[in-house]
């Protein structure tokens, strides 16, 4: 059987880091009995300038028609004020694929703690599972008069519900333990998200349930960030929260993330952005795309032994000091890529 | 003339940190001319417990009738679950005051640095200019159905421009550089902020103007805190940036704050909350409250000559090493308050 894979290389650093990816998803499938078909696509600023449109529905058939996206990093300047900008194409990919749940990984490993702006020493581990189809980044009305504008935070029981479902789950194989993070001393859909996850988390007996308001929990991403297992949250929240916490790691080039729905393709991606600024020297940190490549293994292909490969290979090549500059390294993209598919 | 000042001790460790606060204006003003009383009235938890609501009627009135209002801290679990909360008289005193602009100082200076749980090691030193009187805190509707709920996040253009001229009047008075803060790439009521605060912007053109989107703020609150003047933003962006910047810190239990209207009397108080955890031991740090106090003598009373004894008082006690717990010390909170009174 052979699996498809929407590529979508996106913007500046976008197409560089994507290309090490998928040299490394070549190297780790070969003779290993993972057949993969890609797909490359325009999509964000590439699709604007290909197609006038950041989504293009051909684009979008194709992510629907396959068994998961990458993707690497979308948007920049050469977009200001377009009328339907990169970030727009992205947004509408999430809600088009319904995906709803977006899970980032914070870790910070004793190996990993010099590159932390922390002086924080115990080991850190914990997921945010962030609502991503929802909330106030979709919620209607939102209105603009010569007077005021207005957004809308909204939320459904069902959205909420099918949410918490995710991160109580992923809670059980991991620590067990679900912090909601919302401000229901102030909000109406979070005093709505407190009554419906303590419901949901009764059905989960073995997992330790605590709640924090967001802006406690902006203090103790820094000041006790070990309490942590599985952040659950709404929208913004999370928005916010994972880059705080992905900053609290040092790198913020090494970082994942998944975005699911129900059925229908997984979306992998870095958390970074296209970073304009470094875009064409050939020094992008190419490991928060092979670690995307790997997520998407384990959780699209159920091949976790991929992925342990990849990231084996990743681990030793940064202990041998293989690393792009932002990691305080002299390698490229292309050398430090090279090095990681030697040690698979 | 004697000026009046209602003061709201609250819950926990606030009545400890005012009685703290109290001692050292006492002792500052003693025989310079200014002179005042003091209106205790009960607020927030102790405003419940005593008349039912937590703003009463008689309380607010005395604040109206201030030049200026005192406030430690509310709230705790002994009023978990009650229909009006402590939290509720809070956001009921912002409003009725209408103090729209809260400001909340965040620095590390190099002797503070010890304390701090980030590794940079350059001076820190910027305010934060939050709106406190709208946005989602207070947009209508806000509504919880059998299936749904939502609030709405609404500004009108004239709650923008007024604290946007707070922010840079305060940048006037500073390193002349104003960074607004929004997420304008998803919410039309943050494109209004760009839209008006750019349009005053050209009004001050000895400041320099620059934006943030919220997530990337977070970051640079912890990776490059240094370039940071004014950050100017919305009532939950500033709750939840302004808790972080001040963990940054390391003290959160040395940090004031300010909230200002037109006219009218502006209320000073930690940033922090109550503590219930070590309310009663006698070790709460006095400094928020004591710095309150010094702001308080700046701000509404234009006596910064009594102000900078407090602030020097406070200084050579640190660096005695007469500290509570928090900063790592032993000294209780009447040791440290009778310690910064000997130095003034
Ligand atoms: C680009 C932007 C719309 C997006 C978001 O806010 O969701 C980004 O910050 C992210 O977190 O993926
Ligand atoms: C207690 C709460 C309602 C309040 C707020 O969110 O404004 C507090 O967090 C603050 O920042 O003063």
């Amino acid at each position: 059987m052979t699996v498809n894979i929407t590529v979508l290389a996106g913007d500046y650093i976008g197409p560089e880091i994507m290309a090490a990816g998928l040299k490394v998803l070549a190297a780790v499938s070969e003779g290993q009995n993972f057949d993969y078909q890609l797909h490359e696509m325009p999509f964000g600023g590439a699709g604007i300038d290909q197609t006038g449109e950041p989504l293009p529905a051909e684009t979008l058939q194709s992510a629907k028609q396959s068994d998961a996206v990458l993707l690497a990093a979308i948007g920049g300047p050469k977009w200001d004020g377009v009328p339907q900008t990169p970030e727009h194409g992205l947004l509408a990919i999430r809600k088009a694929l319904n995906l709803f749940a977006n899970i980032r990984p914070t870790e910070i490993s004793p190996a990993m703690q010099k590159y932390s702006p922390i002086k924080n020493t115990e080991p850190v581990d914990f997921v945010i599972v962030r609502e991503l189809t929802s909330g106030i980044y979709f919620g209607k009305p939102r209105e603009t008069t010569a007077d005021y504008a207005l957004d809308t935070m909204r939320y459904t029981n069902e959205e909420i519900e099918r949410i918490t479902r995710v991160a109580f789950d992923m809670a059980m194989k991991r620590r067990k333990h679900v912090t909601l993070v919302d401000k229901a001393n102030v909000l109406d859909t979070s005093k709505l998200w407190r009554k419906i996850v303590a419901q949901i988390a009764t059905e989960y007996p073995d997992v330790t349930y605590d709640t924090s308001y967001v802006d406690a929990a902006s203090m103790k991403i820094i000041a006790s960030p070990s309490q942590f297992d599985v952040i659950l949250t709404e929208n913004l929240f999370g928005d916010i929260l994972s880059d705080e916490a992905a900053q609290t790691t040092g790198s913020l080039g090494t970082i994942p993330s998944m975005s699911r729905g129900t059925d229908g393709p997984s979306l992998y991606e870095p958390i970074h952005g296209s970073a304009p600024d470094i875009a064409g020297k050939g020094i992008a940190d190419p490991i928060s795309m092979i670690r995307s490549v790997a997520m998407m293994l384990t959780h699209s292909f159920n091949r976790a032994d991929l992925a342990t490969e990849i990231t084996d290979g990743i681990n030793q090549t940064v202990a041998a000091g293989v690393v792009t500059p932002d990691l305080g390294g002299k390698a490229t993209t292309d050398e430090m890529t090279k090095t990681i598919i030697n040690h698979i």
